[in-house]
């Protein structure tokens, strides 16, 4: 199913992300079902020719946005995880890095969460699978930092509240006020890791963690 | 805008809330817009003309779910909180009151959040209001919590994160599977007030707390 964008050149590469982005902003804003190749076709500024010359349908516009987004996830992320020695870090990290995401591709991030499994059975099973692997790395992390310790459906219950944690700024998070998406980060990472009674201590307090 | 609802009868009120919950279904399967009152008429065994006897439209349907949800967290919640002490109890006590309402009334909670902005502007505005109003209480928690020494900005995300993790429970969580509502709020209250690192001591290492 995967398509093999490898092969394509940097300008095609960079058209169809331009195509993509607008199209995941309206996807937001209308919703998947709602939006025609008109309108992507209006808001990308080219003619719905050259829409499809890219795409051959608003189905493949969503699964490019959805992949590209679970690939750019995904992509070293286990590498960056093994370079880590405690699990306490990892998290860290792993909550770091998906927040900077989440704040960079807002209506990417929206995209996958809200419209990927309107696309065809055989395109939503390649994201499904790349989602499954993001969400078990996580559950790994998780799993080795309770020493092996806790019940299968806990740790699946703690993995889904520390998605949803992150995963709920885009209703309310805007990159471009007051707090950075690297003060979000912290905010997020020091309440999920050392909880609101953490976050209260001075920062030299909790170093410990 | 609020309808007299304490002028009717208990039976009478009794079969409103009957087709409301079988339209927060529908809303919730097939999002709102796209259910007619026919769907809802089928769903709720009742004839299109027992449907227009209690409500005019399909947004006076929406109104009553997303009223009656927002009431039922906002009544006699301050007085609640009134009668705990100390600032870290109160948190507590409104996640843990917050889940359990919110896994008991999982299709309403998710029309409020998904739906409601689609009411017509002078429906919206009460259930806004009320929104705002609850959001305030927590607000003015989280304020004390941290001894009014917390920037606006920061307070703000703080308070919305906390909203993120608990409402983020109706993408996954089966109020039937292993995991009960009061098992979830636990874990939700932990996570949030001591972190993974206190959720992840013996219960009696966090009692301190």
């Amino acid at each position: 199913m995967e398509k093999d964008w490898v092969d394509l050149s940097k300008k095609e590469l960079d058209k169809m992300q331009k195509i993509a982005k607008s199209a995941a902003r309206l996807f937001n804003e209308k919703g998947y079902l709602e939006t025609s190749m008109d309108d992507i076709s209006n808001a990308a500024h080219l003619s719905k020719g050259g829409i499809y010359h890219y795409f051959s349908s608003k189905n493949e516009i969503l699964f490019f946005i959805s992949a590209n987004f679970m690939d750019l996830l995904l992509d070293g992320l286990e590498e960056e995880l093994k370079k880590i020695e405690d699990c306490f870090s990892k998290i860290k990290y792993f909550i770091s890095r998906h927040i900077k995401f989440y704040s960079q591709y807002l209506s990417e991030a929206k995209t996958v969460i809200h419209e990927a499994h309107l696309l065809p059975r055989e395109y939503f099973k390649v994201i499904a699978e790349k989602e499954r692997q993001y969400h078990q790395i996580v559950s790994d992390i998780l799993f080795h930092f309770f020493e092996r310790k806790i019940e299968k459906d806990r740790l699946k219950a703690v993995a889904f509240i520390l998605f949803g944690t992150c995963n709920g700024i885009y209703y309310w998070y805007n990159p471009r006020g007051s707090i950075t998406p690297e003060n979000l980060s912290e905010i997020i990472g020091d309440i999920l890791c050392v909880g609101l009674t953490g976050y209260k201590q001075p920062k030299e307090d909790n170093a410990r963690f």
